[in-house]
């Protein structure tokens, strides 16, 4: 790697997916660090299937990416200069460093990581990190399992969505996977060890919820919507309880979203509960060791794919994510 | 009135609103309550706008009706025979008594009614029954107003809705009623006491909310749906509560109801709960007190409108409903 600072700005808005002439590529000067500052390498990039609806124009969890600005992007790096005593040269450490090589951040703005020695660092950025977070949150705090109780995961292949289906695994529940192949579905089924798994593109939804949930579903855990949550939501029994943890079906399309079976809620007295990791950040350092945990022990199983060829790789890892390509929780190693 | 019991079933279901021909009547023999149970004429049948939604085939918050059977309906009486200890002739009972005009009933399935001698019988079917009910717990449960939040109210001059926004105001909060006229808008400002009411009729509800609440939207009480909704979600603060208390824009078309701004529920971190009273049934004995206080106090004021006729005057009251031709809630005499 060279000394320059390679960043992409966003200069125009996509109107479906993202395409590299929506960005300008600059080379820049390697950022230097003032006082109780330091400058932080990026290692990886985390691609979460919501980067999309950060390029539109509406501000969505995060305020809408400005136009000729570098584009936001969730990174881990290290740090390779220090101007403060708070962080040690040689840290890694989690931050929004943007798409570029380098960035200039005060301490407190980053989150530095300690990985364990059997877990690979890029899972510090994916499965234990917010990822993990909005997948036991969402479960513990919104659906709240109960043995013998229905739980369906949609985006059950991806990453917050399989470990979402774990945890509620864990906490009792019969659980049902819908993702987007046969090899996710078997990977959920028999890796993950789900009850069943529904391939929304080659199998009939209603027909396969019908025999598989004819006690009705209790708890949904949402990351889609769109036709398949109508399905669901068909199906729920009184008091059901969704977490709405993202609409990823309406990402390319400017975020509007629709549902036709909306008086389901009212007839079932259904709870219907947005979610953003960024209200439960102050249980990170519970939540962070009890999904290491599982981890080491074999009972969260999960797929990082890293994918190599630097920044530019960032966009066809995008598409990859929103045709359902990728094989695992997209990474672009810098 | 002969002895004769005129009753009204259905025969077939509305596609749109509901007609005389869908129903067949018939004269039928006044009946004869057996051990343990009373014979009650009906004097009001209440109609509340998801009435028409009891005539589809699938089931609403009420198992649907039943083609062939009397039409369900939610009426106030009074006991003119009676072979229980329980209820003497002469109780005024509330009761799911169909329309017809006589029905028998086990005392358990009936509500005495006290009637405080400065309030109308019909309001003990209306403000001081479900309806109220329904306003308070709606209100208190699942918005839980606070000082100087701002509340939005849908449907906002009818039975529910001015008593949600009444409470609303009672309790604190800064509140924009939504109705159908300028005269339901200046009741609800000059009698009612809300801060402000939107003709959706007339303006442009928009710039109407855009000019009145610049501060955003945190509490919803929704009774409509539709494009309505859609533009109140649009403008919601962080963790707004939504209390989803009906969608009669969806109520003559089979019960579909769409909205285009549900990833405003995501982003905002909000919540949307469908409500109906059937779960607060608990809480009738403890709450109708404090609301017939409000009334007498002249806290609460409400509109109903007896509409006379006997029972064949009923579709007409459903049709004034939905095209809100009615000035009030509306009751039928029977």
């Amino acid at each position: 790697m060279s000394d320059m600072n390679e960043q992409w700005r966003l200069i125009t808005r996509p109107d479906g997916e993202a395409r590299a002439d929506h960005f300008e590529v600059q080379d820049s000067e390697k950022p230097t660090p003032g006082d109780n500052e330091v400058l932080v390498r990026n290692i990886y990039l985390f691609i979460p299937p919501s980067m999309r609806l950060w390029m539109n124009e509406k501000e969505s969890y995060f305020p809408a990416q400005q136009l000729g600005e570098v584009m936001m992007g969730i990174t881990l790096g290290v740090v390779e200069e220090s101007n403060s005593p708070d962080l040690e040269v040689g840290t890694y450490v989690n931050g929004m460093g943007g798409w570029q090589n380098w960035f200039v951040s005060q301490p407190e703005q980053l989150q530095p990581v300690s990985p364990h020695p059997d877990i690979p660092l890029e899972t510090y950025r994916t499965v234990l990190d917010v990822q993990g977070l909005t997948a036991y949150q969402g479960i513990t705090e919104i659906c709240k399992p109960e043995a013998g109780k229905t739980l369906v995961v949609t985006a059950a292949a991806g990453c917050v969505g399989s470990l979402a289906c774990q945890i509620g695994k864990i906490m009792g529940a019969k659980v049902i996977g819908i993702a987007g192949s046969a090899e996710k579905c078997k990977w959920l089924t028999s890796e993950c060890g789900i009850d069943a798994a529904i391939d929304y593109k080659s199998e009939n939804i209603s027909e396969r919820l019908d025999a598989l949930v004819p006690e009705g579903i209790d708890m949904i855990y949402e990351n889609v919507g769109g036709t398949i949550m109508d399905s669901l939501l068909d199906r729920i029994n009184d008091h059901a309880r969704i977490a709405l943890c993202g609409l990823i079906s309406s990402y390319n399309g400017g975020g509007v979203q629709s549902t036709a079976s909306l008086n389901q809620i009212v007839i079932k007295t259904a709870r219907l509960e947005g979610f953003l990791v960024r209200d439960y950040m102050h249980e990170y350092e519970k939540v962070i060791p009890i999904l290491q945990d599982w981890v080491l022990s074999d009972k969260l199983k999960y797929k990082v794919e890293v994918v190599e060829g630097g920044i530019s790789a960032t966009i066809g890892a995008m598409s990859n994510i929103f045709h359902g390509r990728n094989k695992g929780v997209q990474l672009v190693k810098f």
